[in-house]
């Protein structure tokens, strides 16, 4: 059945200098061939639209391999199993993995793991139950340690890692304030998302005062998703003894000409305090724990999650540059077919 | 016998802005009471200056209250009991405390700890067996966490912590670069202490280039002593899980218009490296672990350690200022009467 198939497929055209265009990337197609023995084919329903993918698209060195020029972009996918040669998976078969962006995938059944549609929504596999939810609990429980009491402040708090990891801090016992850069955003968090807490950066005429106002015995936990001046502004509230995971650095990705600012070093020296850089490949031997957790919590209600989506295989670059204008709520996805 | 007694006595007259001045110091003489019973008087022999104490100087919030206006200054002293109305300490003993600057201090015989002269020379428990052994042990081994064959960079590598951490490394079987100010302290680390370079950074054309080809496999510990320039051109060439104790930041201490420079995050990220700020006091309750240690490697001649002496308590200032221009090698000390 898959001779006839193509698939559309986004390539990396060029590396970016600041700010990605279209003109980064390129579409082809190209034919979808027949699955050998132990392989799927996965038609796409969902790709993963993530920050750090714009560190990929960069060829500097970094905790994974630079995408190649020319090459498809890869991040994670859930999709459709329509044809296969593997033990275990079927067509009709919902699966997750690490994917090209192509309207078709043929891959090791090894590459995916099949989810559950009527557990979670599909796109659930993608957020909260996914890598992004995922990458808050490990930063956040391991890194972060909130206690109950304290206080935990989230940058990016309206983006897919930040509403979880406000959540989970909740769920913690921890006192809770976002940063976000829009008044809907700021509104989500306190109304729908529990934050006590929230801070619109583009509209507070001083982030440092707001801040103080809205952490009046300082800063435990930062959990920073941003970098740049929010993150100088966190710093100088620290407590003494203060955990900052350091998720991503958003602000600083597209910047090209010099990311300065207040050098750190007095200030956790004067506090005792931590910054650790991880991403989520530094836990894999404890993914169980993890997805255990954040499934438990999501059916026990304890935790909710937002996801902007936008619709067409041709609108994925798009949707990749709205992160870097803070287009999306919550986990950015495009949806396919 | 301590009746017709006076002490000398330093006071912070002013708080520093920027470098410290002698402006900021004032002295005193002032009756050298009898001591209460649990008392002891205790004649100073040696003063430790210490760039922390810079820090104190302010009135910044930090991990230590601020010196007192027209307050004597305290810091590490080693002296020889006069009087004692105390147990256990009889005049002629040898103690080190928590002190005044002062020629003379009556403090509860709790606040001191009798030392042996015979087992390392007196100055020894302010310097190798002091604080500044013990900052060393702590910081490296705790935070640090150096393996075989890891490369350890240390700046201020010259100071009195910085020398005792390179050798420390190096027992720990690590290759270890230090930066220092002048070409006999990279000498005397290179021909006499052990490392396997030494880089001049106030000579070095390039400290970026410099250090990279003395660290040909990257920099897996950074104990950084001295913030600014020279740190963050360490920071671009940690490996994958650096560790970088954050001891001192001396570069930073008189900085009045503002300590900028390249932001860390996005390179914690990428490296998934761990940042951490400490003093001593953090390892309370392990000091007996590493002074037993220190001894034991000094007494196996495995740590050599350099002393800079003033002589005279009026000395005290010049010597403290000339930690802020790197005239000193080792532990500053300075020698009373």
């Amino acid at each position: 059945m898959t001779q006839q198939l193509t698939s559309k497929q986004i390539v990396l055209a060029s590396r970016p200098v600041g700010l990605p265009t279209d003109a980064n990337f390129a579409y082809r197609e190209i034919p979808v061939a027949e699955p050998g023995e132990g392989q799927v084919v996965v038609r796409s329903i969902y790709l993963s639209i993530d920050p750090y993918m714009r560190g990929r698209m960069s060829d500097a060195k970094s905790y994974i391999e630079p995408y190649g020029l020319n090459e498809v972009i890869v991040g994670g996918v859930v999709g459709e199993v329509v044809a296969s040669k593997a033990e275990g998976l079927k067509p009709g078969d919902h699966v997750l993995g690490m994917l090209g962006w192509q309207t078709y995938n043929v891959v090791d059944a090894s590459a995916v793991r099949r989810i559950d549609g009527t557990v979670a929504p599909l796109s659930a596999y993608l957020s909260v139950l996914g890598l992004t939810g995922l990458t808050a609990y490990f930063g956040l429980l391991d890194i972060g340690q909130p206690k109950a009491g304290e206080t935990v402040v989230v940058s990016g708090a309206a983006g897919a890692v930040g509403m979880m990891v406000g959540q989970i801090a909740k769920i913690r016992g921890a006192r809770v304030v976002g940063i976000a850069g829009t008044d809907e955003k700021t509104a989500l968090l306190t109304d729908k998302l529990g934050f006590d807490a929230a801070i619109n950066y583009k509209t507070v005429p001083d982030m440092r005062a707001a801040l103080a106002e809205a952490c009046p015995s300082g800063v435990d936990v930062y959990f920073d998703n941003v970098g740049g001046a929010i993150s100088d502004a966190v710093m100088t509230l620290l407590n003494d003894y203060a955990r900052i995971p350091v998720c991503g650095a958003i602000s600083s990705y597209n910047v090209t000409d010099g990311d300065t600012g207040p050098r750190v070093q007095t200030k956790l020296i004067k506090t005792r305090s931590l910054m650790k850089g991880f991403v989520l490949s530094d836990y894999a031997d404890r993914m169980q724990e993890g997805a255990s957790a954040l499934a438990q919590w999501l059916a026990a209600g304890q935790l909710k999650y937002e996801e902007t989506i936008v619709e067409g295989f041709e609108n994925v670059p798009k949707a990749f540059l709205g992160l870097f204008k803070g287009e999306n709520v919550g986990k950015q996805l495009v949806k396919i077919g």
